[in-house]
């Protein structure tokens, strides 16, 4: 872990040259290797840099510029292919760093396992930490086929970690039945099929405190995300999940880390959800940090 | 590792492996040749099924699992390229004996020609039938170019069999003018553009009736349903069509046969339409029978 | 430019074989070379024009038929490749004839900047012309990297012409901070994100007056329209432009021109944009001549 | 039929405007309905016309260019959907006439089964007629699961009506052991796998004949033809394919008629089948008339 | 209709129902959790049966039909995402089981890395056991960025178990400077770039000798096969590779396991590397055992 | 033009961090708004770079590592979007300050054009240059459509600028009659159709004269290059470019610039082509500088 160069890649559009004197810093998770269905997120943070040149530096959304704020793109974090244990402990130790370092965390995945050690990175600087967690699937499972280490159960081993009553899920339209009882019988909050409207509930009551905000991509619909692993309907429309966003923006917690995964560019066949994920990439920068 | 029994291939995900023992019947009917435009509905079926694996079983609409009730996947029915006339005859016959079996259809299509043998034979065992239609197209013509036998016929044939008093269609976007002014004059009900609204407003009327329900895939807009070979904008979107499938499950009707048609895999880049299709077949599974 | 002759190539569904008798013409603008992103809407029209075999002449939005009106399928402007001072001379020439001939123009893009030579044109005869301009972008800089002749630059010039306060966008949703800023400035009225509520309002206000309707089919969600060059979420469905075009229809708004551009095949994988952009030009000719 | 009047649809480059004054005749036939695995050949003349205008005028491989003959494009045949036999008797007839007007016929598919129709027809005229035949398949069968109209059967219902002595395939690679026996022991000439070489050896003994040669795409290797409804690798190249085309050319046989089919632009990502049909047809139309 | 047996689903086509009775068993190994660049060969044998329904079931290239020989097609080997120790060892059970019962295996991938205890444990029964590798790329490291078990590292391992004089590379034009040293130094045969005629040098030397035959489909060029991880330039044809295969069933080896590997469907456009793949298996199960 | 700082996009794999140090340096020329049909070449020299991280650095057809050179990556030159002129004016600029900064310049297109102004750079270091082109096209226009500056001119500048005798074009397949006649009236080489055997005939002719290469990918046939704006079928392979290009490293010519250009991703579906252009760019570093 070197961020004292420059990174020999394509940058997030507007990224600041300087680790040091930034404060929030963008990195890319590319690992995918215990996905169960559909794997090729390994390739989404490449990707969201590639079209964020597209992106207009201003959002009409915020009223902000991006020049107003000085983030790093470090690049991706080097990740052994096909060992998820190894590669957990690469990010965590990562975060560990960039957090020493008095940076804000802004990830992009990759599978959603990766959120796992970022948030036990995070948790160990805010032990008053909530999660906000927007997502098509609880992530609630304790294995997957046996195993622990797997894009199924990510949320369940934060529940654990924080106390389940610090979670805060949103959009969630699949799951195992299993899942959303262990959610009901230990007080953890699922917001089925919508975002917006229970959002706007459960703000108030985490005011003041600090927040780390997972979002898979594939709380979209497949219609505003179809590159993705697991393409399920029902989900809620980009204009929504923006929304969402801003309405964070506007409320009183304090976000100290974030991430967007689950980009697969290999599904998506106009690069709609690449240039999806660099503008939401951009109002989080812009509304969050 | 059991070699000693056949491979369970390519069935939708969680089939009983029984016949006899199973009360409803999942069956294909890869028939697209009278189509006028984008053919290759022929391989709907197949791919639903294939995709099915990524499915959960349980559904958190209904709060219901695939395993609380018994379906066999029998497979396609083997129909003859380019002979509707037959491959229809077929069809007909098909379902003929799994209702006197006392099995409840559910048919994947295949061109929606394929509902009119299905609505036939069913209306045989019930003559109180009413049916529900859920498309883009009035499909209420007499012939196309002089075929009588042709996509865009089946509705008409059916209102022609049951009454047209006996037909409800939803979510109608496109049609002759010829089409809509018969249905007007012979008491047929359109709603044009939705199916939520209007359909809560029919379904008190037809309580206690039987009920078949067809189901065209592009009543979906092609933001949500591109795989199929009409793309007709202005559609509903696919949390719409959950809600309606979930609004009959609560009414008193009841469904004595179903099926979901058009789905046409080689224009479904990202598998997003195959996937929805197998929602919709869970949720039609779990929620009707 | 000789319009007494047929056009040997694809023409629109229900066209007209003869120039002379037609009050409507709907032509092609097939440039595309000054855009800085993904070119492609040269092929715009030619596909526009080849999927509208696949619609149905009868409108039951309006319950009018396509055969209740003449129009005229000129084909495509030839237009200088790479060239585009020539060629906004070219078809600021053709839209000059097409009106001394007492004609209505309906072009299909093409890159935004073909609609600024047309307005100029239509401007000389209606000095009272108000615009209605519905896309994602503001389209207001005075040039692009030093170039003023840009695809992000049309609606500046036009506002220049025939002054801010008679140009009227909607459903904008990216731009530099200080198109947004000149436009407050100047009096041009923007509507930020939404068309139909904002529409809604404004339509009473322009009664009576010509109006030229210029649509960027990026003012849908990519989920609706992924085949064009810019692909950015957030954006409005199909069925809201349907019933936007509808509102104008209803209006006591005198159109005397439209266009609809930026449709771009090689992005559009299951022809869901071409098909989407041949409805509305349906209805925009059934609508609004 | 009407060959008086000019087609209004896209035309192949350099088409005669007029019918009278040509000597060869360009066709589509669009049918596709009894392919037993992936239909959409319907669209290939309409796709090979479109993708024509990025063709040169000039061979360098013939030293000619398209203006040195008098060819007429005219159009689609209009064949009714899904109903194979009258699809037959129309493209019969239509051929009839065209060889009593003194034209040659060139005809674009659409399935292989299109070319019995028209072999017929020029076979009532050249009773000395021989058939030379480009394929991946043998298409010799009596019938296909007991339907004797289908795509694998118009080969042998060709030899059976012009004597199997009288018909040559080349670059065969796929069929049923009960063909290539009924071939072998009938006197039918079959080359497996290459076209080139041993066209050059059959070719003398043709000297004078009358010939029609039927060109189905997929003699080609997916490689270079992924376009066509069977991808059936170990096949020739395009280069070996122009060769064979020159080598005709230059041959002392007389082409009476010829055909290129199963061109199906939905599988034809590239659009490189379509334009390598537009060049076939080209050297086709330069070499052989 | 016979509702009283099981559906047939997704097997290869020509397989026998029954495991006792064949004497060669087809089995899926869906992992791809190793590969360093695009990952997706899970999905590679599901396809490959898919579109087995295509094939032919004569060979005119071997004069044989399938109904000649029986063999069993067991499905995928089910493999726990994410985990290559484990898969690995479940594999190699698997053939052992295999084995025991007297059948040849015939495995599709899958990564290449499946293929390390297939070999491993055919050795245990062959101690004499030569292996011909036809392949892009080498696969002769000793790890892959510190990972020993890696998609980069089967043939290494091959190579140290039975012997580097055992290992017979064909077709190869990629990998490290160190790779083809360590070969050379070693005494491992590779014919670079090459597959028929080097092959038909060394079958004479392995003459009586049980051979393992363990193809990457990347050893096509990628004209001939585009759905796979690493598409390489330079390749050989499938008219080749065929050739090749023909040339090792005219040879007096013994071949007494075999499998092809690497086929990822989602970069496979028009399902042409899933048809030659599937029209491969068909030769090898012919030619081979 | 600024050569002192680190690019801050991709680079291709293996680049030096610093230009004073560098013998060869690459650069992008994003330009294609001069084609007359299918435009996105743009975007190929990025795609070629971001796709060069699966390359081997070691060639075994050269034998050499691509540590043994140094070259440095400057990213793509800035390029006003559609002003052909002065792109060509910047470009030449560019290669003037590379070549008095002595280094050896090595381009990636963008369309054919961008050749024109690098040749006319290299001209003035070396009067007594000659020109290998190998395309399939013979780019010997003097206008297209009265346009000078046409993707369809550059070969032709280049042979009125050096002199036709030192021009010499490979793999031609079409072009205009008039463009070969004016190549054979004055003394220009053409090849038809082959590259490798006459290319071999060629070189010792230029045996120790300066030599520019410009290569456009479209010499290959499209199953080898599909990713490119015209698909020209009867090319060569990959295998016979790659062939050429080590003849030329063998042979005794002075390699002083070389391009590849034309590389056009959103036709690339498998990104097949810009793998292939990446192995190129390879070959021709290490085999000519």
């Amino acid at each position: 872990m070197r961020f004292d160069e420059a990174y020999s890649g394509n940058v997030f559009i507007g990224s600041h040259p300087n680790y040091e004197e930034s404060s929030v810093v963008i990195y890319g998770m590319p690992m995918d290797w215990t996905v169960s269905y559909r794997p090729g997120s390994r390739f989404g943070p490449a990707r969201i840099r590639e079209v964020s040149i597209g992106l207009e530096e201003y959002s009409p959304y915020l009223d902000r510029e991006l020049k107003e704020i000085r983030y790093f793109d470090a690049g991706d974090i080097p990740l052994p292919f096909g060992n998820a244990e190894r590669s957990l402990k690469i990010i965590e130790e990562y975060i560990d760093q960039l957090l020493a370092d008095g940076k804000s965390p802004l990830g992009m995945g990759g599978e959603h396992l990766v959120s796992w050690p970022v948030i036990k990175s995070v948790y160990k600087r805010y032990p008053n930490l909530a999660v906000i967690h927007m997502d098509a699937h609880t992530d609630l499972r304790t294995d997957y086929e046996g195993e622990p280490l797997s894009h199924a159960t990510p949320i369940r081993k934060v529940a654990e970690l924080i106390g389940p009553e610090n979670v805060f899920s949103f959009g969630i339209r699949s799951g195992m039945k299993e899942e959303f009882q262990w959610a009901k019988e230990n007080g953890m909050y699922i917001a089925k099929f919508e975002v917006l409207e229970p959002l706007k509930e459960i703000l108030p009551r985490l005011k003041g405190r600090p927040v780390y905000v997972t979002i898979d991509i594939d709380v979209l619909d497949p219609a505003h995300a179809p590159g993705t692993g697991t393409v399920d309907c029902g989900g809620i429309t980009s204009k929504e999940l923006l929304a969402s966003i801003l309405e964070i923006s506007r409320s009183e917690v304090q976000v100290v880390g974030a991430d967007l995964v689950e980009v697969a560019p290999v599904y998506d066949h106009s690069e709609q959800t690449a240039n999806t994920a660099s503008k939401l990439i951009r109002e989080m920068l812009l509304g969050w940090f």
